[in-house]
């Protein structure tokens, strides 16, 4: 009974929230400006220009002008964003043996999860500007997209160290802290983060660290790991394969929540910042490795240089700039994987 | 000399297929409005609007707005349709173990057949209105994709029941019932069905099993089946990568022939009804099958979401509707597929 | 000591290329007008339409237009077109058993270098029109995507004959070739190639036929291809998913520097011929293998349909023409690989 108790609370909980996603979506969320038909749009404030305006005063021009969007340009972006979500990040691990379709399968349930979660969670915070409603643009599944890849980062930790029950319990506080964590960094500090860098790829990896590190047991390192990082020629082909879907749609990820001229930058710094991390990373892991390409560096070195400008992609950085980015972390990445032994006994 | 034939008709039964189709586009098929130089669009009528009118007076405001809809708009979510159709059913099905590298050129194969056929079956029944003249626009191409989906899911119903030759007959065959359903449903009826749950999915599936009936024997349910459901590892790996590319692109293809604020509740309410289908269906197959997941279900329950939408996406069904249909389909999805063991002997 | 450098020259070739890659960037590129704050866009030129200008006055018309494209025009063909070259090019190799996980990585290696390589070599012929700048903008990184292309071609041909710094070396001096002979196909005669049919297809697979034919050794032709060759079930399904996804994103690569009416008959026509060529390649790949699908035929013979219309696809073929260049060049493609055997000695 008890087993059995063990088995279902998985079923049990991730059951459980996914109905209390409902019956707050029924209380709090309704379509925004774009997706409402122009006989209901009354009930929206205009401000004095006469756009739309249900965030209040204290909407900033250039969120307002986010919200004018068209689909085209933002829906493109949001769809190569949710590709590198579910299979990207979804066929990245799957170079550990044990971390096959069970994995990406995880991964599937888990961002669907957080997507609609952060939804909440997001416009709970957006909500006083917002007389109390959160309403759903493009702009708020391409955030909800970026939720569900912070808590894919934690994920990548503690791989193989939580029980089922456990993954849904640690995304749902996740997601929260990431919230407040956002918060914190972008409305009362004002820091620019386009592509996330900070709220998304830090905060994702110290979170999951903190957890690795509270949960931690001396066998672990050991015999555990060496059978999970085993891996076989196909194993490796899924993995690249989600590496390099992850490698090729960062640029919209860095883009997507950019406007005007930056979103150009964007694409530009992060086209040329990824491109050289993978040269940095795979001539790093050459001579590390004396003429091996082994995946663990491979993949972390190859998409350094999509989270390091992340920050800071929409920045007249120059071209050469990006790729002096791109090409440092793609080193310092890589070297980093294979001399800080630390990193093996903990991730 | 019999075998020889018997192996051959599939090659010839499929060439003259293209010769025919060849001819047909010579003798019907041109460009439409705006793939013709601006020189050349005199022989265009234009209605008292003065908008490109190749449909005459039975056009609806709503398809002539369509047939200005810009590249961008549509090519995304074309291109986002083309991948279901070529990756995403065509490796949905590689989790058994027969229908490999196999299966996959069939999908290929006949979806490529069927898109160019279904392309003049359509036209044929539009052109009374249209001059008698197939104009090619972005909306047939993405009609002809929705086509080939439907004849795809015919072919999950009845796979591994019929020769090469067969599969080919059944495709010609079936594209012109399906226009002649298609016809019926949304010309004579006027139902609503922007993205298809009836006129494509369920008359699919319905083909699909009256054709499994009709050419069912017994002894198939035995020995046959147990051989073609199992799959390896690896096998899950490509299915769950066709399965994970249908559910990330399903709200392209809700969205991608409705138009102005509509198009932007088919994507919002299609994410949200997936998403929760896909813990739906996650959580009753951990249930139902103690705590592992199979991927029969999960396929199944994942996907149903972006189904039980499909006919109502354009309506305001409000976010949280949206959940309830998505959440309600997973469960209910899973359940059939597990406990209507008919469908183990028909499908 | 010798060998420690052959192993190590790899990275040392690359690495220098890299840094000198960046080094140019530093004196030559810029960001073009799309990416330019508005404050500082008084450093361009513009022409007497108050266009921007920066390629002086022996700017066509054409290409003026093309600068002023906005993002998702052309960016959601160019993420096609980069899904094309690293996954559709990664995993087209993956049937031959040696050609996997590290192929793959080296198509990802080759590739990001060649697109930063390119954008200097293009723009250095494009300098003396351009104020000695080379401005990065859209159409830039979707010609750098072709010219990736084009070593790839040439790379398939070239496959288990050279070391790994031969490979480096062979891209970087192809590159520079391959614009030589861009400048004078399009500049110097004028040719209309939009789908880089003569600059990228032919030349590319040209240089790699010559290349192969210099360091052809007889000993080849004998063990080490059928040892190359031979690939299991799961290689065929990598394989696949490699021609699945250059068959499906074709119409985004010959459309991407189409405009206007021109961009959707090449979008038309590319959709057309291609799915014609699956047709004529399997039929003919089945009649010539009795009953068989082989995938060196099945990739040659469907994809030839994108290939052959490439340089004619923005032309008013109507699309009865289309569907008969495509179904002949499937035809003769799968026929060519069949019949002329020297490509078994060479390829």
């Amino acid at each position: 009974m008890d087993r059995k108790w063990n088995l279902m609370s998985f079923a049990v909980v991730l059951g459980l929230s996914e109905v209390a996603i409902l019956i707050l979506f029924g209380i709090f969320v309704d379509y925004g400006w774009d997706g409402t038909p122009v006989s209901l749009r009354g009930q929206f404030l205009h401000d004095s220009h006469g756009n739309p305006n249900y965030r209040g005063p204290g909407t900033s021009a250039q969120e307002l002008s986010q919200s004018r969007v068209s689909i085209p340009d933002s829906y493109s972006m949001f769809q190569d964003v949710h590709v590198m979500i579910f299979i990207g990040f979804g066929f990245l691990m799957t170079f550990m043996r044990r971390y096959g379709y069970g994995g990406v399968g995880f991964n599937f349930i888990l961002a669907s999860l957080v997507t609609q979660w952060s939804i909440l969670m997001r416009g709970f915070f957006e909500m006083p500007e917002n007389h109390y409603r959160i309403r759903l643009d493009m702009n708020k599944i391409i955030a909800a997209e970026f939720s569900a890849g912070t808590i894919l980062i934690s994920l990548g930790v503690v791989l193989g160290k939580l029980s089922p029950v456990q993954y849904v319990i640690m995304v749902v506080v996740e997601t929260v802290l990431a919230m407040v964590n956002e918060y914190i960094v972008l409305y009362l500090y004002g820091a620019v983060d386009v592509g996330g860098t900070i709220t998304i790829h830090l905060f994702g990896a110290y979170f999951g660290l903190a957890l690795a590190r509270t949960i931690h047991r001396r066998e672990w390192s050991t015999d555990m790991f060496n059978d999970l990082k085993y891996g076989t020629h196909y194993n490796d082909l899924f993995s690249m394969c989600g590496t390099v879907f992850l490698f090729m749609f960062w640029p919209s990820f860095n883009a997507a929540l950019a406007v005007g001229d930056s979103r150009y930058r964007a694409i530009f710094n992060t086209y040329l910042a990824i491109s050289s991390s993978v040269i940095g990373g795979f001539v790093t892991c050459w001579i590390v490795k004396n003429g091996k390409f082994t995946m663990d560096i491979v993949q972390n070195g190859t998409l350094s240089g999509g989270v390091i400008v992340g920050s800071v992609c929409t920045l007249y950085l120059y071209p050469w700039g990006s790729i002096l980015c791109g090409l440092m972390a793609g080193v310092i990445s890589s070297l980093g994987f294979h001399y800080v032994t630390v990193s093996h006994n903990i991730n």
